[in-house]
């Protein structure tokens, strides 16, 4: 199964992509994409999407892993963020690519086991899962590999792969 | 000028377009785009996006003018409403059209020529300006339509063109 993690933003979205079979991770690629603040908002949208389109036609994924959005505080960088996040969604849509919400606690809860886990704990048991030397950045691809690994778990995976997978981390 | 007027929601869509010369309105066509709640999120997603596509190339308009967003009680809706929105500016941006956003008392004071007009004032002198007999249902595309006249008043008249537009409004 492969399964695209998306880190929804307007001037930073974080992506990465894992194939996931018999309880193993194969990263197969990641990165952000960004928008310049000087260009207006309807454009930056557009570069979302076409740069969604061509990691989507360049995968292949079957899964969509996003993050559920809450509103904080600044409700105007929360809007633009929905904005941003309704123009990713169209693109998995029109792949015909199933979407997958999951909130942070579900993804720590999936990641580490502990759904209060502090993002360290997260970025670093994502790392070690996929033999990454080391933690991806920004931080928004990170998170978008957690949001995969999470799916992976949540989904595709029995009981004793992820077993599995703990034994062999031990082990290393 | 022609100008597509948008109220933005996920379940409701309401759309007007307007021709706009000297001073003179000629509706092109109203109308909303549904999506039925059974379906998943990104697949009205989906609906909205080919739809606004359908319209954006029958009617060609040189200017989008849609409503601003703020956050109500309701977040979550907010946050729906707000992904519909950016796929509808995402619509846009691919076909090259300009965006502009109007708060809800631009669009009185641009309409009726008083920012705390009451919604039904707001519907009827759009109404008498489109020289239409009845206001249009649903109200999503009532509203669209005065979002329409809104940027018309706000950038492609004259204030002569107005003061003609309410003198022609009296003699009738």
């Amino acid at each position: 199964m492969t399964i695209l993690g998306i880190d929804p933003g307007y001037a930073i979205v974080g992506w990465g992509v894992l194939d996931y079979q018999h309880g193993q991770f194969q990263v197969k690629g990641y990165g952000a994409i960004t928008t310049p603040a000087g260009l207006s908002f309807e454009k930056r949208l557009e570069m979302i999407y076409k740069d969604m389109c061509v990691v989507i036609g360049k995968y292949k994924p079957e899964a969509l892993s996003i993050e559920k959005l809450f509103f904080t505080n600044n409700k105007t960088t929360g809007i633009d963020v929905a904005q941003a996040r309704g123009v990713i969604l169209l693109a998995a849509a029109l792949s015909g690519i199933s979407v997958y919400e999951y909130t942070p606690p579900q993804v720590k809860q999936a990641v580490v086991g502990y759904g209060k886990a502090e993002k360290k704990q997260v970025m670093e048991m994502t790392r070690m899962l996929l033999k990454l030397r080391e933690v991806p950045k920004p931080d928004d691809t990170a998170d978008a590999l957690a949001l995969a690994v999470c799916h992976a778990h949540c989904s595709g995976s029995s009981l004793q792969n992820r077993i599995l997978e703990k034994y062999k981390l031990l082990q290393q």
